[in-house]
Formats: structure tokens, sequence, C-alpha cells
């Protein structure tokens, strides 16, 4: 036996430094059934270009109120469907709210088809029919058939272009359908404006003005086909006069500029037998002069495997920032598909000459940083932006300097709390933009402007009009009666507080340190020693009467429940433990959320999973508990996080199109998983500490941006043997179960030595 | 009488040398009742902000259709109107089709209404009441008693920033309405997107994107108040959602950010008795940085009588262009009344740093020129382009620019027909852009570009899409019955035509000034020396067989009839008195063209005018027939000519609200009043020959740009006597009633001797 393993851990040492084509480990198609949210198209690394199918649009007819239909929809694409809509350039990965979407393009062939048509009578529109069984999704690359038309469709990217290639049957009727009015979001007018112009007999450009989840977003185009356009022209809903053309022009056909607030427009070629039409789509914030340098400058040529190609190197050398080797291939897959979605979003935000549109719709420019947008923070605060402050500490300092340009730029004095596009829609609770600029300052990633830094969390914190926090500020907690979900904001109120406090020491501000120390303890005044929860409090300082712990709506959380969300203080579980009568019953209360039955209607009113993602009571579905299987480890019972973490990484993430048990959200869901699957997790962003877990890889090398390496090794490593016997970190055992960043980040070995029976402790 | 004479010449050349206030002598009311179209609010030359009163603006419940009432408020502005809704910040000038309205703002005291009200019922909304006695219209300066409020409102403009004052009452309530859904438009929906931010407590900024006669425009703002905002708030009608705000603010009340598609904003203040609220507000088309850039840079104080000096100094140096001695004092001030309506369009484009948003919804950069925008060039060509040729040269050359600019940016191969705000709204027929062109060439005022500028005008006059341009040059007319209103377009792409051949000539490009100036005869094709008209054609080479050479309908005219616009051969008079009938039977048909009797049928159908606007058959409330009166001068009646530009002078002009006889179109109708006061007309731009008339004035100086002044001097002038009897240039005796541009262009004294009775000739 034990000569094996040794003969294991050289195979591995061989593996790990050779050149190893990665992306043949991802898999696109995870999270694209059911909840995750995510999409199969083609992508590069923080791409701003999203170019993926779209399995059904939003119908006008749905009306205006939110329904699930468009919440499945939030990446466009659902596995079970069986048509193809387009292929559109913008897409959120595994959010659950929906927007984007933006320039469908679909090709057909015979007659000329502006409307989608429905999944039931898809001949009666543009859509097509396919089968996964002709359908291929890989990193930089998604192809397809489109059956109804005998089309093969195939998508790759750079950065901020788009490219597509369509091979046609021999026709003299072959459509290239590009539908403006087409877009994701539950809206029935989010187009506010459209407007396409046909430069010449190869080049369009043109721009859509959307009112979706962003409020006010313009994104540009410019489109150009490798082949002349033979003739063209275009369909709007509405009929808005201009008043010249009735005497001048037919406006409908070859009229080369076309606007309205729902522009579909077709570009109609000749083709031969297998001949190719291709487009390159290249997008931009700012105007189509800016999309047009955009697509000269990434582009420049008419050879789509050499951007294929281009474009899966790119994400070659993302991938083996860390390198691992896993019990079973699919673990493998599982992996590098997580790593792969923890890589799609925030997205660049900016053109090729540094130019973007901010929020106060002005062009910026980001002299010494990429700018980047997409910041779910409420979901990538807890493990997405920590794991760049491992592995890719450029541009999470660069996201850094992006949130302060959003601040900046704002007409609140806020960091961003959720912003697409230059836009805040201000989805979910508190000013977790703090938290990442903490960890980020703390970890020594993000080094620029500490006081400038320092002052934005600051002016955050204060802004009173916001969410609950003048009555925060006021009463040390958000009351109930005034402002609703409020402990679960004031408990993520006082966790930001914390961070801030961190800053502030940091750049040795000893008053502020003091004052948001002070609030950051906010939490205690929520805690119901009687019931033994966390609870509502009213503006007059009693607790709200009526409470259910187990239900999720009206009990002063949000998208959690008493149970879960209950337990977060992650910048002071002692005091949560303590509070909550001591390790024993601690123990208690953690392994009867794990196992305990939970009613069907409990189930059904929780937001953004499928059933598989609960256990017991615990949701890994949704964001709120990720960190509970962890807080074992501030009791004696810590091998119960490592046999819970383990559970959970085998149960809960899978080499499948169902294989997330929830929303991705921009990643969060798979970073937990890389920090999982690694043997460490950062409950509290903002500290230097990782909480130990149990590694499910064999072994990693995590390839920092220091040129240092952390090793990562196990012993005795199995499926079943998930328990941590003892771990070493350069030679040095630890003991209490916690890591420290600047540590690791210095580099070196970690051994983790397994046992399929947990120590007494 | 002798004696007498010669002191008022000598009076008159003192007069000529003073400095004197001729602002005095500009009635900013004349053209403000019935079909004037101007606007009476403050402007300063070539502004891009016309600060205006609105006393109606378009209801939403109108409907879609054109109609008189929207028509009546092209400018804003009807003097019959009992109340005035509040100040917009842009305004067409005299125009026959409405746009902009941009930006009102309305002061109001008490309780906060946010609509607009009626006329009827003025309290039910933020109106008021107000009455001449209590106004007062001067250049760059507007004022009125506000009544319903007891507020005195002010309005002041540098270029790009409009400066009101606002004296309140000593109130607790004191309110500034800024209503982004008012606009001058026939559209229900014409409002795109409005948005706008708060801030700081005294700083706005936004835009407003419209879909009106300009398809798709955006004009950005930045505003600023004296005094500290103390509570604001907005309305809108769309309640598209903002999914983030349901939990997070009040959004109606202090939030800074607002965006929808009709925001009406409104500021609280308190104010003390005689408190002045001021308000600087600039207008950009590249962003609202721009527009702060420009605030800051044209008006960095709050000092409103400055502003208002520094605009009427502005004003007073370009009147004095031109100094003219009259008849009456009235006539003195018709005259300078037409030279401040000859400068208040085209308008500056661009910010203070030169940028500008072009048709292609980019920004341009205007390096080398001042880049002007709002071009009627059916209008226009005729005499208003030619007057700034002989003392707007800069700026004239800046307009060719500006239109070349134009070209390069449009997806058409056209220069401009009638555009603004970097939009075409295709309105009217022809491409007079190239008569413009030609006319600035060929009298030396345009010298940058020739080559480009040729180019320009033959791809335009090329453009085989363009109203019936492609028939035109199929058939060598346009055919009725493949495109409406062909005589009309025939008549105008044939001269226009004659015009590209001189540039042709000026640029040594004969095989272009042959090809053009046999397109230039085209006009041949159409006439019918049956019935002795020009008449449509069909396409089958057959006239269209009903024919009624009275109606403006239906007969292959448009805004004329055949009597008016069948004479419109500029460029070749005598070829059209030759297929005429010759001479004799030619003025027989001016004759009863000025005498007939038009029946009410007709006069009621005849465009843009109002009844005062006709002398017989003789539109001079419309511009086809401008340069009829002096086609005499190609008979032996050229008294004729003298007899009849009196007449025009004495009863279609006066000092008045009513005081001009039909639209202004921005400045044509001016303009020629400019030039028949003078005694000259360019009855064919693009040639360098001016038809003489009998001028009105005693005396004029104008001042050219090249140093040089034309000096004219009249002898035995009086109202009676109209008649030339004799004409001397530079003492050489003038004979064949021409002057030539460019020797006028020298400089000199012009002399007019004047008689009561005309000679044979």
């Amino acid at each position: 036996m034990r000569t094996r393993i040794l003969l294991s851990v050289c195979i591995i040492a061989f593996n790990l430094n050779a050149q190893e084509n990665l992306i043949q480990y991802v898999n696109p198609m995870v999270g694209t059934q059911r909840m995750g949210h995510t999409y199969p198209g083609a992508t590069v690394p923080f791409g701003m270009v999203q170019l993926s199918p779209e399995t059904d649009s939003v119908q006008y007819d749905l009306g205006k109120s939110y329904n699930k239909n468009v919440y499945a929809y939030c990446a466009g694409y659902q596995y079970d469907d069986p048509t193809i809509v387009g292929f559109a350039h913008t897409h959120f990965s595994g959010t659950g709210h929906s927007d984007l979407g933006d320039f469908l393009i679909m090709p057909t062939e015979g007659k000329l088809q502006l409307n989608p048509g429905t999944a039931n009578h898809p001949a009666g529109g543009y859509r097509s029919n396919y089968s996964h069984s002709h359908e291929k999704a890989e990193p930089a690359y998604y192809r397809v058939n489109l059956t109804d038309y005998n089309i093969l469709a195939e998508l790759t990217t750079s950065s901020r272009v788009g490219f597509h290639q369509y091979t046609f049957p021999q026709t003299d009727s072959a459509n290239i359908i590009l539908d403006l009015s087409s877009g994701i979001y539950n809206h029935t007018e989010k187009n506010v404006w459209t407007f396409l112009r046909v430069e010449n007999d190869t080049l369009i450009t043109g721009y859509r003005q959307t009112n979706g989840w962003a409020r006010t977003r313009t994104v540009y185009f410019a489109m150009t086909f490798n082949k002349r356009i033979e003739k063209y022209g275009h369909h709007k809903k509405d009929q808005g006069p201009y008043k010249g053309f009735y005497r001048k022009f037919n406006e409908s056909e070859n009229f080369p500029e076309m606007a309205g607030q729902d522009i579909v427009a077709w570009f109609g070629f000749k083709t031969q037998d297998q001949e190719k039409i291709k487009i390159k789509f290249a997008l931009s914030s700012v105007s189509t002069e800016g999309a047009l340098q955009n697509l000269f400058d990434e582009i420049p040529h008419w050879n789509f495997e050499q951007t294929k190609k281009e474009g899966q190197a790119f994400w070659n050398r993302e991938l083996e920032r860390i390198k691992v080797e896993t019990i079973s291939p699919d673990d493998k897959k599982i992996f590098y598909t997580a790593m792969y979605h923890s890589f799609l979003s925030p997205i660049i935000y900016m053109d090729t000459d540094r130019q973007y549109r901010g929020l106060d719709q002005n062009t910026h420019v980001a002299k010494d940083f990429t700018n980047y947008t997409i910041f779910s923070l409420w979901d990538t605060y807890r493990a997405l932006h920590p794991l760049f402050n491992l592995i890719q500490t450029k541009r999470n300092s660069d996201m850094v300097e992006s949130m302060l340009a959003h601040y900046d730029q704002s007409v609140h004095p806020m960091l961003p709390v959720w912003s697409h596009y230059a836009n805040e829609n201000w989805c979910m609770i508190g000013y977790h933009s703090v938290s990442v600029i903490a960890d980020a300052i703390v970890k020594g990633v993000y080094t620029k402007n500490m006081e400038s830094a320092l002052e934005a969390c600051v002016n955050t914190a204060s802004y009173a009009p916001y969410d609950g926090l003048g009555y925060y500020m006021d009463y040390g907690y958000v009351p109930e009666d005034k402002n609703s979900s409020s402990v679960s904001k004031t408990l993520e109120y006082a966790y930001d507080d914390w961070a801030i406090a961190q800053i502030a020491q940091r750049t040795g501000n000893s008053k502020l340190t003091n004052e948001f120390l002070k609030r950051s303890e906010s939490f205690l005044e929520l805690f119901d020693s009687k019931s033994g929860f966390m609870r509502p409090k009213l503006a007059n300082g009693n607790f709200k009467k009526s409470f259910d712990p187990m239900d999720t709506h009206g009990q002063g959380y949000i998208e959690g429940n008493a149970w879960n969300y209950g337990l977060y203080v992650p910048h002071q579980p002692a005091k949560l433990i303590e509070l909550m009568g001591g390790q024993s019953r601690f123990v208690q209360m953690l392994d009867s959320l794990f196992t305990m039955r939970l009613d069907d209607k409990y189930i059904e009113a929780t937001e953004d999973i499928t059933r598989d993602g609960i256990i017991g009571n615990y949701v890994h579905g949704n964001e709120p508990g990720h960190h509970i299987p962890y807080l074992y480890n501030w009791t004696d019972k810590a091998w119960k996080t490592q046999e819970r973490v383990r559970m959970i990484c085998k149960t809960m993430y899978a080499d499948a199109p169902d294989g997330l048990c929830g929303n991705d959200d921009c990643g969060q869901m798979s970073a937990w998983y890389i920090f999982s699957a690694l043997g460490f997790y950062p409950v509290c962003p903002g500290s230097l500490e990782y909480a130990v877990g149990s590694p499910s890889v064999i072994a990693a090398t995590i390839k920092m941006e220091n040129g240092k390496s952390l090793i990562i090794k196990t012993k005795n490593q199995s499926d079943k043997n998930v328990y941590v016997k003892k771990l070493l970190f350069n030679n040095k055992e630890i003991k209490n179960n916690k890591l420290n960043h600047n540590e690791l980040a210095q580099g070196g070995e970690l051994v983790f030595i397994m046992s399929p029976k947990h120590s007494r402790k």
C-alpha cells in the first residue's frame, strides 16, 4: 500500500508539470438544466462577449409580472428546450435575475420569417429544432446543427468580438436575421431604442438601448460579413412616423438607416453548397466607432479556426493557474468546469482603447487598470473574490479599481451593490463591495489608493437613504417595522462594518477602526436567547411576535431562514457560538440543520435552488449558508466540517447539465467548490484566515502571480477517507484547522494526511 | 429741394459712422402671431440655445395625426395665447414643421403641480397667465410677469447656456419645474428616454432623447442653481419597473437618479421677498460632461446683467454688418428685425471643445471649422446663404464645411436636404446643398476642399433611391406616375444640376461640367407649349391629362401651383421666357399673376402662408416664387420689378407681431427683405449676378469680412419714388439691371437715383 501511494504521488508530480490541454475537462453544459442558469455558448475568460444560443426568448405577451418562465431564461438557454431561437452576444452566468441577451443572430434558409416562432410551432418563425447529439460546447467554441435549415452553426469569440460561422446548403435564399428586439428580461417594453446603419455591402453598425434590470443601458456594435450582402431590409413593430419617408423612400428594403423601438433586420445572400457565411460582431459600451475599432484590433482576419484556437489557448492559460489530480475523472471535470464558471464574470467593460461608458452616461477612460462590470456582490464577495485574491490578483485589484470608479461616477455616494453595464440595479442587500476591498487590501492584493478606498467604503456605509441603513445607524439594528428583511440586513451590515474596520486599521485610522468595530457588533442586538435564534426586532426594542425560524418569508430574512441565515456572523463565530449556548449546543444545532426533515412547503418557498440543493434544512443552492459547513471548526467537532464538505462536493456538483444545485451566481457556487476541493475556505473575507476543510483532490498546484506556487498533496486520499488526520504546511503541523493566506501566498507545500476515521476532536 | 437732399446725405454719412445701439430696432415679437412661426425669447446670433416661452405644448391627447394646432406651435409661442406654460431651451425660427422645445422650465409658487394645465384652466397646472403689457422681448433678453405666481421671469443666453432669473415673492413654496416630457412635435410618444441626476445641492445633469422630426436625437444638459435645493423629486408617466427600488428607496422624492420616458422633475426652495432664483442651463449634443464644460466656459459667474450685456453687444456687432438709414422709423425696425431673423439659424452645433454628435451617433471634432446645424435648404439656399456670402462669409464657409461633414457621416451618400441635430428629416425636395456650395465657391467664399465638395455634390445628385432621382436620371425628368410633385422636383433638380456644373467648371472638370449642364436643361422636357405651363409628364412621354394650373395639389407641384412654381428656371430665365412665348407675353403673364383674383378655395389650400401673403396669385408667404418679382428684369419692363419689390416690402413686412406674411423659414423670408431693401437680389445662386430691384432704404453701408465696404446711396428716395432712374456703381452707370457680386465685394459706392415715374423700358 505504501509503495503504491508513493508511486501515485510521483505520477501526479509528473502530470502537474506537463503542458496539459485543460479545456478538455471543462463542460460548459454544466448548469444549463434546471436552476444553474449558466449558458453553453462561446466566451473567453472574463470576456465582454458571451455568444450563446437562446432556446427561448421572453415573449411580449407574457405580461409585465415577474414569472418563472422568465426566471428560467436568465442565461437564455434551457437544456430541455427543443428549439434554438438564435445566438445572442451577451449573457449573465448563473444569475437569479435576467437581463442582456443583446443582438440575436439567426441564420435561416428559404422563406424569410422575421418573428421567432414558438417552441410548439417552430416552422412559424425563424427558430430551428436541434438535438444535443449534434451540439458541442467547449470553452470558446460552440457548435450545433440547425436541423430545420440544414445549417451548421459554429461560434467562437475574442474578448469583445463574437465570430459566427454558418455552413449553408446551396440556396438562393440564405438569410441572416439580426433581431434587435430580442432580449432577456421580464418587461414588455425593455427596448428603448434600436439603431442600425448598413455602412457598406459588408459592414453594419448600430446600437440597442434598453430599460431592463439595467435601467439605462446602451450597447453599440459593428458587424461585418465575409461576403457581400445581396439585399437587406427590416421590420419594426412600432410605426413611429419618420415624416420625410412617405414620399421619398421605401424604408423597409435596402434603406441603409433603420431606427425604431424594435428593429428586426435581415440580410439576404446566395450560397453554394457547404459555403460558410462568417460574421464578426464586435461590442462596445461607448460607440459604434469603438466597436469597429475593437473589431479591427481583436480579429483582423477571417480565420475562424485561429480565433477558436486563440480563445482556447487563453482558457488553458487561465485554467492552469490550478492544476489538480483527482480521485475520479468526473471530479476533474467538475473542478475545471468550476474554474471555467469562476472565470466568466466580472467581465471586461472597456474598449481596446480603454474607453467605457460610466454610470453618469459619460465616456470614461480606464487609464491604468482594466475596467470590469457585472458585480453580483451579495454572492461573490464570499468565495469568488477571495479565490481571485489567490489566483487572479491582478484582475481582482483591477476589479477593486472598477468598483471605486463606479463609486466616483455614481450620483449616490455608494460602491456597487449589484452593478452591470454601468447601472446599479440594487439587487439583494448589504454593501459587500467593502468586503471585496477589505479582503484585497488585507491580503496585499490591492495597494493603490487605500485612503480613497476607505473613504468610499465609509461613505457607502453612511448613506442613510439606502435600504434601512439610516435606521441601522440610528437604532443599532434595522427595525423590522421600519424596513423588511431586517435580520439579514443587520447581520450583513455588521459583517461589512467589520470589514471596513480592517481597512481603517490597515490605513492607521484608529477612530474609524473603533467606530466600525463597534458597528460590527450590531448582530448582538438581534439575538433572542429565548428562542435561540437571530430574530427580527421592532423599533420599540421588542422582538416581533410571530416568528417561524423555518420560513424564508416574512421572518426578517431574505432568501434564507433563521436556521441558515441566522448563523451569519462570519467575523465572530466564537461569539455566535457563545450566544447560542456554547459549543456543544451549537454542534447539536448544526447537526440538526443538516439532518432535519424539511416540510415540502418550506422547500417550495426556498429561492433559487432545486430540491437537490438542500441537505436537511441546509441550503447549498443559495449563498447565505455557504460558510456554515465550516463552522464546526470553531467547536471541538472540526471533523464534522470535513465530512460535510466532502459530502457537499460529492452530492451538490456533477458533470452533467443539471450539475449545479442552484444558480451559479456569477461563479460563487463554483468558487465554493474550488476552495473546498482544495481543502480550505475563506469563512470571513477581510481576514487572512482560511478554515480547513477536507480536500477532495489528490493533489494540486496553485500558481500565483507573485511567481510562487502552493502545492497541495494528500496522503491516503480516497472518497471514503474524508477526514484530515494530520495537516502539514511546509512540514510544520497545523493544529488549529486554520491556514493563513499570507503564509500560503508565499508558496510551499500543504500536505493533508487523510483517514477513513475522524479523530476525537 | 436739391439742398435738402444733400443735407440728408450728410446726416446719413454721420450716422453710419457712429456707434449705434442697433438692437433697439429689433422687435423679436415680429412673426409670433399667425404664421410667422418665430419665437420671442432670448438667443445670441446663431446660438445653440433659444430660450423662449411656450404658450402651449402639444398635448398627448391630440393624437398622432398632424394637425393645425401642432403646426401653429412650430416655435412654441403664439401671440394670441393667454398663458405661458414655461420656458424651453431649443426652438426653430420660422419653420413649417415642428420639433425641439427641449427642457421646459417653469417657476411656480404655492401648491406643487407637475402637469402643465390647460389654457382654459391654467390654475389646474403649472402654467400662468401673462399679458403683453408686462412682457418685453429684446435680442438676448426676454422678460415677462407670471401673474398667477407674482413671479418676474427674465431670460438671457450665451451661445450654449441659457440664463434664467426668477424674482419670487416671499414664500416657503418656491418651485422650479423641469419638465423633460414637454416638447414640440405632433407625436404622442416623441420622448424615447429622459435621464436626470441631482449631482449635488445645486447641480443637475441629464439628457432628453427624442424620436421626433429628428428621428434619433439626444440633447444633454447641465443645470445649476444659485441657491441650494431644499428638496426635490419627480413624477413620470411610465412606470417601467426598476426592480431594486421597491424595497430600498422612495424613488419619487430626494432620490438623485431619475430615468424614464417622461420625467417631470421639481426643485423646492424658500425665498425672501424679491429674492432671485437664478438658473444656468447649458446644452450639449455630446454628453453631460460637455454641457458642464460649456457652462463653465461660457458663463462662469452669476451676473445676469453681464450675460445680457454681452449677448446684446454680440447682437450689435452682428447687426452693424449692415447699417441703414430708412425712409420711416418703422422701415428701420423691419430691416433690423429681418437682420435679426436672418442670424438665428443655422445654429452652432458643437461644444466649446469642438466636439459634437454626428449622424452616425458618434462623437466628432470640428477641428478647423465651426460646426452648424438646422439646414432648411429648400428655403434658405435662395437668399439666406447668398446673404451670408455677402456679410457672413466666414460662417457660410463653415456652414459648407458642416454640410460636407454631414455628407461624410451620413450612411446615404447625400448632402443635407433638411437636417437638424445630426438628423436628416428629408423635408421638401431637391438637393439644394449643392446650390449653397456652388454659390460659396463661385463667390470665393468657400475655398477649402473643392474636389471633395464636387464629389459630394455629384454623389448627392446621383443617389437613385432618393425621391424620384433615379427616374429623373433615366427619363430626363421625373414622371408624375412614378413619383409625385414631379414638376417641382424636375425644375429644382435641373437648377441644382446647373449649380453643380458651376462647381465642376471652377475645378476644371469639363466632363462633369458638360454632364450637369446637360442635366440642367431637363426643365425643357416639361414645358407644354399648348397650355403654356410647366406640366407633369408621365413615364410614357405624355402629359398627365387633367391639369389645373391654379391648384397647388395633385398637379405635379408641391407648395405652389403652375402659375408660381412653373416659373422656376432661375438659371435660364431667358430660355423660360422664350418657351413662354417671348417677352411681351411673359410680361402679360407676370402681370396677370400679380393681379388676378384667386378663388377662396385655392387660397385656403395654399400652404404655410396667411391670406395677406398673397398678391393676386403671387404667393410671397412661401418660397417657390421669391425670384418671380425680379423676372421682369429679363424683359423690357424692368421697372415692373422695381414697383413690385417695393410693394412687397411695404405690404408683406411690418413691425408687428403679425409682421410676417408666412413662415420666416429659418431666415429666408427675412433675407429676401434685406436684399430687396438694399436694391438687388440673387435670382440664381451659384452665379455672380444680382438682379437689380428698387432699394427701400435711403442709404446703407455693408461691411464685408474682407475689410471692404459697399456703400449704397439713393437720391430722390421716397415711398413714392420707387423707380430707378439711374444706377451708378463707382460712378459707372449700370445699364442692364445686373450687378456682379465680385465687383460689389471689392467695395465701393452704389448710387440709385430714384424717380416717381418709370422709364419707358
